[in-house]
């Protein structure tokens, strides 16, 4: 368990943040890249919509931006972020493998990642007990059955962080996709784990009554979180104190310099809103890096 | 002489009005695109740092960013625009070689394009009668000579401008690049043509008095305009009431949305100020590009 320290730190490695992490590393100060590529949104994608470049699919350009990106000097992490604090000035991020990041100025580039399950009752009983958001909602569920649906760090380290609030969480997904130190952490909790099963309904009259599992059974909760992907913009973002837009709580709210209203924080790309393009996220990526550099520098100076 | 008519006129053909055009043209909506590819910024440059692709020349990039944006439909005029005026609602665009357009939406996309000419006397006589600016400074000299120096649709124009407050205007250029419309109309004005000639030095005592050329020779004016390239940004910008920045009124103001102070004109890349990315360009374009082709849409639903 090590702590790495860098003067910015990049959460994402879609466009925003590979662009991010190549302007930030050529203004000559250390950064560090968390992410895994394969869950950009960019990742299946078949682009022919970019400046100036005839097609290429996602999975070759973000293979390109990370050479680039590693060639002015920024180091990769493949792995999930799976929280953010700030620290004395400096904000430190817990990975899933169980190091830790320490940072100077932080870039969010998470993209979005709000995936819906699509089964019957997630629309009806969304904020009737149906969340996407663990740290946003989990004070609602104190000493009562809840539900995390998903295999993800995110999922994983969601049912941690409601063993705090309730004792009664239940973990549902087909198959766990994370670090072997997170795994452990879970088979060591009080999670109980619904392995290689999948929610076909969210049951409830008014309000989150039961899960139904693929093989007919029924988990009573009054609480299901639906936490598919890595840890969401909005988790991370809201434990930092960022202000998301105030018409639909679902973006972060940065002026034309990618500042969000915590200093030493910017962020790029979707999680900033739409239009979701590629343009719009190395545009946005290029001034985040840049100013994040910048401000670094100045702190240096201040010393 | 003939007018083109389109739903979105993008002027200038670097980064920014490419990308622009291309996600203005995927909204079905028509699209124009007019400029002078070798004249962007980016013609010349080899980038490394534009997210994602390896190496690429400028000049590579814009041929294909063209190419992309004529696939979806834009159409390229390769002229400069020499003025622009709002008319009834939509904008009428005048071409270097006589020909207009007119749109309902306009995305300025010009760059920045305040080419020093580096002699003597130019920095100290800045305000004092040394202008890159005919359209902001000329009512400064009516009735007195000047001097224009420039080879491009700018200079002219400029010089062709300052006619209608002064005489005596002096046009000095190594060899006058424009089109022969232009030239045509440059022939039956009345300003003096001083072709072959290099300005070496401004000369003046907290005024300027003279433009001295490379042959010794010494022209006395009162004013030198400066005007490389092709019509600048702000004198655009500022002939349809566009706001620039308070602080050094150099660069256009947008919001997110990339819209100007005046309805139906859009701005991005350069232009809007620093920094001087194309990744910066790319982004602006393609919010510039959905955000105009929106507004064009919405014209037609109020019909
Ligand atoms: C199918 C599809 C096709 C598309 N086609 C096009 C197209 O043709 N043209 C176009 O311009 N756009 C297209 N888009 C949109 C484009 O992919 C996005 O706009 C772009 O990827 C946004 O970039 P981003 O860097 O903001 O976010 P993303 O590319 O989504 O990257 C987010 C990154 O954050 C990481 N992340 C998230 N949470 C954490 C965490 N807790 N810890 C560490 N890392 C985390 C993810 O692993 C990922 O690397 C398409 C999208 C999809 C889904
Ligand atoms: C030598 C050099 C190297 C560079 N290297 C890099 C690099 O490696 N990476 C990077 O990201 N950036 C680089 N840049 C910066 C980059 O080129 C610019 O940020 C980018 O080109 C800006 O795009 P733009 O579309 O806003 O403006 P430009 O690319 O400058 O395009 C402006 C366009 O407007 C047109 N125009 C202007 N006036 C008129 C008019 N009156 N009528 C019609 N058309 C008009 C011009 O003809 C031109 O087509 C470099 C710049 C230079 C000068």
């Amino acid at each position: 368990m090590k702590t790495h320290s860098f003067d910015v730190a990049v959460i994402g490695t879609g466009p925003a943040g590979l662009q991010a992490a190549i302007h930030a590393s050529r203004k000559k100060v250390s950064v560090a890249v968390v992410g895994k590529i394969p869950k950009s949104s960019a990742y299946k994608a078949h682009v022919e919509n970019f400046c100036c470049m005839p097609y290429a699919t996602g999975e070759d350009l973000l293979a390109q931006g990370r050479q680039q990106a590693e060639k002015f000097g920024a180091v990769f992490f493949d792995e999930d972020v799976v929280s953010v604090e700030r620290q004395a000035g400096a904000f430190r991020l817990s990975l899933e493998g169980g190091d830790a990041l320490e940072a100077k100025a932080l870039i969010l580039a998470m993209g979005i990642s709000r995936k819906k399950l699509g089964v019957p009752g997630e629309k009806e009983l969304l904020g009737k007990g149906v969340s996407y958001c663990v740290e946003c909602d989990a004070n609602f569920f104190r000493g009562v059955p809840v539900a995390v649906v998903g295999c993800e760090s995110a999922a994983v380290s969601g049912a941690l962080t409601l063993l705090f609030t309730t004792d009664r969480v239940h973990l549902i997904c087909e198959k766990l996709q994370v670090s072997e130190n997170l795994a452990e952490k879970l088979r060591e909790s009080a999670i109980e784990l619904h392995e290689g099963r999948r929610v076909v309904e969210i049951a409830g009259d008014g309000a989150v009554e039961a899960v139904v599992l693929d093989d007919g059974s029924r988990i009573p909760v009054q609480g299901v979180f639906i936490e598919r992907g890595a840890k969401g913009a909005l988790e991370i973002a809201t434990a930092l104190g960022v202000d998301l837009d105030p018409e639909s709580f679902q973006y972060v709210v940065t002026n034309k310099k990618q500042e969000t209203n915590v200093p030493g924080v910017y962020a790029a790309g979707d999680i900033c809103g739409p239009p979701w393009q590629i343009a719009k996220a190395v545009g946005e990526g290029c001034v985040a890096g840049l100013e994040a550099a910048d401000y670094v520098r100045k702190l240096g100076e201040a010393d």
